[in-house]
């Protein structure tokens, strides 16, 4: 569920337009979304207008859906669509839906799939432009990955819009994370500055499910049930030997929402470590002596950790290294704590056998579920309807059940995990751990 | 997304509670919730005031949660727990959260399953209780089903009271579906009649997500999901023989939401059937007609109906049969289909290869998947939450992403698929196919 | 395990060449299977040398394997490939592996997938060839049916042959059930009797495992996986209710093995019902009366029947119909006994809740799993390589571990389940059922 | 397949017995197996005859199957089961088909699981020992992992034997690898001098599917079901990103056979590495300039890499280290492959996208599949039949489609790959890899 952010200004989800709508729109829609359709930003009573617009009417986001005029003469569209950053299920089905929406709901013809993500609107990479139809598209949410490719790492704006406007692209989809959405930002400043009318449109991905003001990113509900798969290997695994400890790491870089709901839904997991929730490690009451009590009871332990819990335990990291990216390179608490625990036993003569999991890229290369399939398409549906509508430098999302358009830096920040809240008591109380403080 | 309902009075959102709430929850949550805090019934901006309540201000609903103080002391509760009805995935994981959140987050020691649905209420049938507790119910989500078992049909309101009251059961958790509802709203009249008090919480059940005012029902998200391991099926069987034709019958009796998420989840359905959009079987652009031409054009076709769909087909159903629950009887749309298909093509004297697939009972007696499974513990836990507050004559539910409680009868009506929708409009599109009318 | 079969004479696995090999072998092969070497018939002690051959050697099967010189020159080859009857998990691997072995390791340019079964080689049925290719097939391995599809029925041999000659076909691979066997042999003998030259090689398919002298029919393995999770669902609804039954109804024409196998792989089966094994409907210790015993010992029943079981039941079965295929059209064992139970339950006015469960096309139409795949590749390629050397009127297969060369007639007669056979006595203890006799 | 080994002498598989068989069996088989059924060591023609038992005649293995009568009373059997080494998927179907065994078969009624490996045997580990029934061990082939838990490591023979003895244990069934056979040679001995009557019974486990003379280990078909998995996952990933590399390594300490089944089940591995076919890393026709070479033309590469492949890279390998169970530690070549090529191409200045991934665990800790589990099954039973025999120093195991009984030092030789044979030749085939010599 969104939080409820911290601060917020009576305009902040206003949405930007290249211009008045004039044509009217080719689709079959029998109910037309209504340019002044919003929903509450805070449905709460109390609560629900203490936050006001500057028309005095409560704070409330934009209705995403298909207009009844619209910007563009489809016949005019060439539209592209690129996927940045890592892997995650559901961009093909995203893809997809667009293809299908662009051809079929509104005629448009000329549809270009950049491939390696950014490095595909740079001409020095050779990466080729490549045409997408229905026929090309529509058994791709099959398959894992993203049939486009992805890489990470920033480009040069300047030569990015050239090559649109180049290529005459006027309607661009962009499928990626808060590193992705900030160069969409830059690419839409710069075709302001040069005067030209191009639609940027996002779709916001992350595995991580830290977007904020966005109910669930897409992919997350199909990679929490792989990681269901791997707990239990892990469980298996921690009762399979005297003294067994499964440690499995996962993705969470600085959230832990996934730990926390693969943990809920699988009700092995013995410790979930997250990014915002520090722990200490020895000591009375801390992780090391928590595993030992746990060994010395049960016999068995599972462990549950983000890839971005217990960074302050890392001694050397004065430095902050980035990758091309600019994420700041993590180091390994997964390896740590293996060392740690085998280190901690081996000094106390006590045998253990623990077995480390790192399933990685196995969790995220899968194809969508049949849940995150069906939201995909409609991500995919509405953001064509944007698009075609002349809406630009803002993504796509689901607010508390309703599909919106955000402005691009509301999805730039990251949602945090509260220690406090009742989903990380829930995690607590089924792992039955201490806090570690 | 839940459906705004035609006709709204100021107290309908009302729930009633059995008395002051005076003993400290025991519960170790941070944050409990308000007994005011609530949700507004209509978030759209223009429209989340149009409906008020008594006092003036908007329409609104309580939300679940854990309440600071508590109207039962647990060391006097006995909880009990019933499942009516057809089978669902998830059933067993919501047994569980309500289990564990009665032992672990309220102390409390008795727990009592009935056994057969409401038939455990009866002495006659000589079903026996049986007591529950966390060792008992800690892997029954790895299982399909209920592990309580369930029936169906009418049982004596007055001797259901009496079991309960000779019974000392306090908070009686009842998952079910519309039918169930109604006989909870019967107990609970009966239960005032007689000056006693017993929490009634409701979980609503049905298969067909077809709940007004709840966002999704449990278990519909891996329904879903098997479906569409069928549809393929079907499709595969379509192209594996000369006019090959996938008929596959499931699920809806008086709604067609699960064919509809099924066909845009995959996307290999040319033809989707609902109750709520009645087709003609012959004449031109008659369903019959559409098939011929799409065998002609392609081959091969994917029908999938709704057990629910093309009842006003039947000729000889001017009796309405009912089943033990009360529920009309339907007639066999799947079986009339595959006739009416194979007598039209032999008429015709083409060869085609029509393979029924009716999956029944496969879809709904799996396990819960990663998704409902952590919904089911959510809906278990605000069940208990609920009942040691003392709320009554009340369901659980989601509404716009927040957990609610809702008055019993805001449950017993179903939800229809509006055939004007943009749902509906997308599945046409899906499917390619015509209006049939 | 093939069974050893009763009548065997001295010649009976002799394999027809159609000429001198002279051709060297283009392929990579380290070790070439010599023409002489074969595996014994029976490999007991004492037995292996009490059947011989007509030059006094034990009677043995000719081993198959890439000759070292073969018949054909792979520049003049044209191969086809046809695949009839039902749909088994494992067609298009065989396909796939066929039509890889031919051009990459021989060579052949030309390669022709005949559509629609035998259908495909009448030209009055207007089906077109396709030309089959590397690029084509790499992938159909992972989608369950036949990429070529398949039809039933008999046609004219003589238009098959006149077809295959003008369009110079010189290979052929069919993929196919006893049926089909059959119909090769006849196209052979036309063959031989035009005095043309066309090496005929059958890839024995029957999802009933229930060939003579083959270990495992190809699809075998996958389809009791699938067979597996349906036996799970019907447990799950017979206990669901009270005096539960789950009547599952799976293949097996003739044949129980795929009954056995999966009430061996999954124990939940309470009665398994096979076509070898008659039954008493009635009477003590008949099948009702045993269902009785059982609901009330333990409340619950699953039932597993193939659907060749019990016609010996059928009333008014006193002609024998025909499906195009020529096979005897079965009466409806699951419908007969879902009737059977409800009414002798009724009549004795106990309230049962029977779910029947046909899962049909289901079972059949999904992808092949790991194992069978891997198998699958196999036989396509060991059928390549008899192609290539020039034997004909021969099917390929995997015998005691060994892949072998077996004259067509050796798998026209089907196997059955012997019901003294320690492996239905294994069945009998798995279920604790009695002998219904 | 099983090889035929190098060096056979006569009397090679004759099996052990306690003593004399003078018990009629309770059990119910309709055929039991004659004590002198024996089948061909080698059944190929010519060659079956070429070694010969010391009776002249050909050299054969014993089968495995009830026994007419037997040699322990049943009421005088304390039966024991022990599972020692790596976890494998089948070990609990295993466990289970032995308690049901010795339960309903024999009637046994003394059954104990001996916890944590020969650990258990070792009164100063202080693990207790856990009786078996069939209720208890009836649901446990739907977990992963051995319900009685495993251990590593050599422990005191005599003091076990002591155990053995104090405990009345007199048959012994023991389910683990090559090491854990060697140890129960060394049980057998000490027993013997000991003037004691145990029979050891061993069930072959290694996951990598090396074991002379066994067609394949149980657990193999499962695991490389899920190995494909894993493969998809690498492949969706190489082409996920610009030079994308998809690096899996799995198991195969000593032979490739999961490494080359897995490419032939899943045609999307590039390059494949076994233990047994040593490969150039550096200059032309090297594993990296390959792998340059493909990236160059294809621009992604699948590398799938058995853990004991490419020991002989390893510089500073000059000392053998040792585990607990005296198995060589292998040094990493999964991580220093990836940092090999990551170096490779960071110094020719070419980005590459290198994932890598190693399921480890996940793979051997997932239940038994429907064939898997039904192998087990069966390998559980002809061990009981054998133990009850009075048969010792044996293992059960499958030969050619037989069960047999054969001797514990069949099975402590592992089978190697061999690179000249025809499997080894598919993979190459299928992956288009060179020899890298």
């Amino acid at each position: 569920m969104p939080h409820i952010l911290q601060e917020v200004h009576s305009d902040m989800f206003a949405i930007e337009n290249l211009g008045k709508r004039t044509i009217p729109s080719p689709i079959t829609a029998r109910y037309f979304t209504g340019e002044k359709t919003r929903v509450l930003y805070n449905h709460h009573v109390p609560g629900y207008n203490e936050q006001s617009m500057t028309d005095g009417s409560p704070l409330s986001l934009e209705c995403a859906g298909p207009r009844e005029t619209i910007y563009y003469d489809p016949s005019q569209v060439h539209a592209a669509i690129v996927t940045c950053g890592g892997l995650c299920p559901g961009i093909n089905d995203v893809i997809r839906a667009i293809v299908m929406a662009l051809f079929f709901r509104y005629g448009v013809q000329k549809v270009t799939g950049i491939r390696y993500g950014f490095q595909g609107l740079i001409p020095d990479y050779g990466h080729k432009l490549c045409p997408l139809n229905p026929e090309l598209v529509k058994d791709i949410h099959t398959i894992g990955g993203s049939i486009l490719a992805s890489s990470r790492g920033h480009q040069d704006i300047g030569i990015m819009v050239n090559t649109l406007i180049a290529r005459k692209i006027n309607v661009l989809f962009c499928i990626g994370g808060d590193g992705t959405m900030r160069a969409v930002e830059l690419i839409h400043r710069e075709v302001k500055k040069r005067n030209k009318k191009i639609a940027l449109i996002g779709i916001p991905k992350t595995i991580d499910n830290d977007l904020s003001l966005i109910d669930r990113s897409f992919g997350f509900d199909t990679a929490i049930s792989e990681v269901v798969k791997v707990i239990q290997c892990g469980h298996v695994e921690s009762r399979g030997a005297p003294n067994g400890i499964g440690l499995v790491k996962i993705m969470g870089r600085e959230s832990g929402f996934t730990v926390a709901y693969a943990t809920l839904a699988q009700n092995d997991v013995n410790v979930a470590l997250i990014p915002e929730a520090p722990f200490n490690l020895n000591g009375t009451g801390g992780f090391l002596d928590h595993i030992e009590k746990r060994l010395a009871s049960r016999g068995h332990a599972v462990v549950l950790v983000a890839e971005g819990a217990g960074q302050h335990l890392c001694r050397n990291c004065s430095t902050v290294e980035m990758d091309t990216s600019g994420n700041v390179r993590l180091f390994n608490v997964g390896v740590f704590l293996k060392d740690a625990i085998e280190t901690y036993f081996r000094t106390k003569g006590t045998e253990i056998n623990l077995k480390y999991i790192d399933p990685s890229y196995i969790i995220r290369s899968v194809p969508a579920n049949a849940s995150d399939s069906i939201y995909c398409d409609l991500l995919g549906q509405y953001a064509v309807h944007a698009g075609m509508a002349g809406k630009t430098a803002m993504v796509v999302g689901l607010y508390r059940g309703e599909y919106v358009h955000l402005p691009l830096n509301a999805v730039t920040s990251r949602r945090k995990l509260n220690p406090q809240s009742n989903l990380w008591l829930r995690v607590l109380e089924a792992t039955g751990q201490p806090s570690f403080c």
